[in-house]
Formats: C-alpha cells, structure tokens, sequence
C-alpha cells in the first residue's frame, strides 16, 4: 500500500472479515456486492471520481480485517473523512446469521484511503 | 441452481476461471471488477432490471469454469442471449500476464441465466 507523495490517482479497496471464514465463493459474492454499492454510491455523489477511477484502470485491492469491531470502526472512519463507502449486512441465506456485517468497500483518493487502511494485509 | 418455473427473479453470476489459481485477494478484485462494470453497464441499458435486482435483494452466486475457452463460449452466449454481461481482462500487474481474462459477470432474468450457467458449480 505504499504510494508516491504527489500519487493523485484513486483507488477502491474492499475489507473482509477473516474471522468469519467464509468460503471463497461466499466472500466474492459479498465483496462483489461492496464492489457494486460502493460504485452506485459514487455515480450519484462523486461522478467525477467514479469516471477518473475507471479511466485509471479502476485499481481495487482486497485487505483483511480481524472481527466486526474493527470493521464497524473502519467504516465509520471512511464516512468521517468523507469517502464513498458501503458495509454489507449479509442476508444470511447460507454459512452465517442474517445481519451479520462481512466487507467494507471504500472508493477515494488513494491519499486518503491509504491512511485509513495502510495498516491492513492484503487478502 | 434450481428455480421454479415462475421465477421472475433475477439475478447477477460471477463466473471465475480456477485454472489460473488466483489468490483469494485477487479473485475478490477480479470479481468486484466484473460486478460493477455489470452493474454499470445495466444502470445504462436495463435501468429497470437493475433496480429490481436491487430491490431483490441483489442476488449474486460465484460460480467456477475450467478454462480460457469455456470463459470466452460462455461470454459469446451471454451476448447472443441479450443478457447484461462484461468479461474481465486482467491488467496483469501481479499474478497473471497482462490480458489474461479472468471472470465473466452476467446480470439478468434468472431464468435466462440459470440456462446458461445451469451447469456450472459454485465457487
């Protein structure tokens, strides 16, 4: 997650929960969906950064994180700063209980997103 | 992948290559990038359909396919059904050469889609 000082370029990262140990295809349904809100989210708010993210290649990394705790108090960060961010409350069809919180997603700059999450793995 | 006859429903797959043996981070970014571009790509062409899906509770399955030739068949057919549908061409920054295709994305009826992909397994 390192980055250039003067790096102006945006970036999407989608967070998931480790501990829930969720199968790989359950975790790409629900960083998938991260992935789709996150988007919509931005088209309506921030056009203009959606459009340049997609023009840039449209960079996304999957990170991991601990326990819900910590997730709540990611997203929570991400809306105080003022980026694009969506967690999904799973539906709980299938592996875990319904309402159960599994991925953040985050769109911004990739300045500032990196100062919230430069501390986090890759998946 | 059973449905009722009746199934007005609809749905969005997400069909991923396991012959390359992407890590599960790259998978989720792989899959996060065919899900908005599909999601994106129906905002424009099949408003109404988005938004239902949506309002469905955007239902969303991973599925597996063995190869390259079986991604880009499956793809070719999506079109040819009219279906709402983007086929991801990796960057090839990390993991994979560049160009490599990775994931297909099919939003649509969920009869329609469940023709199609009716034989795949999930993820």
């Amino acid at each position: 997650m390192s980055l250039e000082p003067n790096d102006q370029s945006s970036t999407m990262v989608l967070i998931v929960r480790t501990d829930l140990k969720l199968s790989s295809g359950k975790l790409v349904a629900q960083a998938g969906h991260a992935a789709v809100e996150v988007a919509l989210k931005a088209r309506k708010s921030e056009p203009d950064l959606l459009n340049r993210w997609r023009n840039e290649g449209a960079r996304k990394i999957a990170l991991k994180i601990p326990d819900e705790d910590s997730l709540k108090r990611l997203f929570g960060e991400a809306q105080e700063a003022g980026l694009v961010s969506y967690m999904v409350k799973d539906a709980g069809h299938t592996e875990i209980p319904p309402g159960t919180l599994t991925v953040v997603g985050i769109l911004g700059p990739r300045r500032a997103v990196d100062a919230l999450v430069g501390d986090l793995s890759l998946l």
